[in-house]
């Protein structure tokens, strides 16, 4: 028996056969193409899915379909409300959707808990049962794992912790209106934005950043500037670790776990983002935690952890 | 069968006799005096608590000893590096003690996770299977239940979110050496310090409050001049109640509980720190979760619900 695993993205939507031991026999994506009516995105899907199912021998031969997409309601099978998803407004009801297009029953849960089953399955925390995962990407995700469940919470929506408020009265996030949040400091657009005040705030501190064009800088341009020893590229990392270190200090107050796993694009800036954020997290636990809890990097492919994570969910 | 439920405090431990149907059918108090060696609380208690068990039938009609305390490790069933209680430092064996002492087996967790257990079983959260508990008592303490369960976390230290950072930087909490934590705000102590801050920052402002020497303000003294319209005690609430609020939102987003129950000292300040509070916890969450989270006041007496939830550990 085989299980199909989709990780539905802003932008790109990864999918794949997944057999019992965590292989992904074939996988494929489309483009999420989400300012189109969702009716579209699951027609679109069908075309490169349906002969994927057929080549394994047909549904007969799959136990289900999981999904990991933003703001996904494992309880209720729908996606609601989510902001990069342009014109999927209101409440989506994908799992039915996606039963009525391939006869088989789907199962959902945000993208971020994806990632998480797909770490605890198959990544760095194989062995732990008590793990939150951080996904540092162009926004902020999380996934909770408590004695080896992932936390959905009354209604499915557990494990927001990109949209926890780090600096009130801070930064606006535009999609959600808040202000000061996790995602508005640690995400590769938080990184950006975070360099860009440094170099209008220090105009006569030299910069290899200055070279570029505004539009330009990207976290990963950041990154390049720093390993050359920039100043100003170094402290946006410090910085950027500062405040995720606080963050990460409260979610261990709150569950206590073993581990924090790091993914997503902005991990790969290693020990000048995580050296900073050991250290801040380290500052503002109690004495009882500290020194326990790991800080790791997840060693799964981003789009492998996702597929597999959301296949699991159909186990 | 009947069952002893402990509640350590850090002036006075509480302790009943409680039967199946949760009724505590006899209970009495010691003062703790933790500056002394725990040995010597152990034999004040047996004075006191081996003539309750003989009246019901002596140890064989009991089930067991539950006791909640701070920094209590259920896993361990050690008292570990509490700050408020005195001479009893580093890794404390309680369970064993106990056990020596009373031939029953012991089962321990802290002071907040008991009393939540207490909400569950015989509270306002009677039907509900994730909600978190927060006392704002001379301290902050807290107890996170998801699916019915306490969180424990790896090590048995969950739910410290009195410790959790709210203003980088901020106030001082002498006992943890930590910047800007809940506890320094939103408890009896942190109310006190914020309303001799406000009073001392507008000195031309009347209050009420002036006619109390500095050291006979406390949290009760507030409440009462915020009652008859004194616009600093109000504030102070005020205050108060927007930094409980953000900090409630942070844990809304961690596990999207269904209810949050406030208990200690500070909720007889009622709407004037309540409706502030839900204020600020409804700003501070995404759209998806706005207007859903009960707020919800216990209505057990604080002392019934430690020493019920306490003896639930050995149900």
């Amino acid at each position: 028996m085989y299980t199909i695993g989709i990780d539905v993205g802003g932008t790109n939507t990864k999918f794949g056969v997944v057999d019992k031991a965590g292989n992904i026999l074939k996988q494929d994506r489309i483009l999420t193409n989400s300012d189109q009516e969702v009716s579209f995105f699951v027609k679109n899907l069908a075309k490169k899915l349906q002969p994927m199912i057929d080549e394994f021998g047909g549904k007969n031969n799959f136990k289900g379909i999981g999904m990991g997409a933003p703001n996904a309601n494992y309880y209720k099978g729908t996606i609601e409300y989510a902001a990069n998803l342009k014109a999927w407004k209101g409440v989506i009801p994908m799992a039915e959707l996606m039963e009525n297009q391939f006869g088989l029953e789907t199962k959902l849960t945000n993208d971020a808990n994806a990632a998480a089953m797909g770490e605890m399955m198959y990544g760095v925390t194989k062995d732990i049962r008590h793990f939150i995962t951080i996904t540092l990407g162009t926004g902020v995700g999380s996934g909770i794992v408590i004695d080896g469940k992932i936390v959905l919470g009354c209604d499915g929506f557990a494990g927001e912790l990109g949209h926890v408020t780090v600096r009130p009265g801070g930064r606006l996030h535009k999609g959600t209106g808040m202000r000061g949040t996790l995602e508005t400091y640690a995400s590769a657009t938080g990184v950006r934005e975070t360099v860009l005040e440094f170099l209008s705030e220090n105009p006569n501190e030299p910069s290899l950043l200055r070279n570029y064009k505004e539009e330009d800088i990207t976290s990963e341009v950041v990154y390049n500037c720093a390993i050359q020893g920039d100043a100003i590229a170094i402290r946006t990392f410090e910085f950027t670790g500062q405040i995720l270190g606080e963050a990460l200090a409260a979610f261990v107050l709150f569950s206590s776990p073993e581990a924090i796993v790091l993914f997503g694009g902005l991990t790969k800036a290693g020990d000048l983002l995580l050296n900073p954020t050991r250290k801040a997290m380290e500052e503002n636990i109690l004495t009882a935690f500290k020194g326990k809890v790991k800080l790791l990097v997840s060693t799964l492919k981003e789009a492998d952890a996702a597929i597999l994570g959301a296949s699991a969910l159909v186990c």
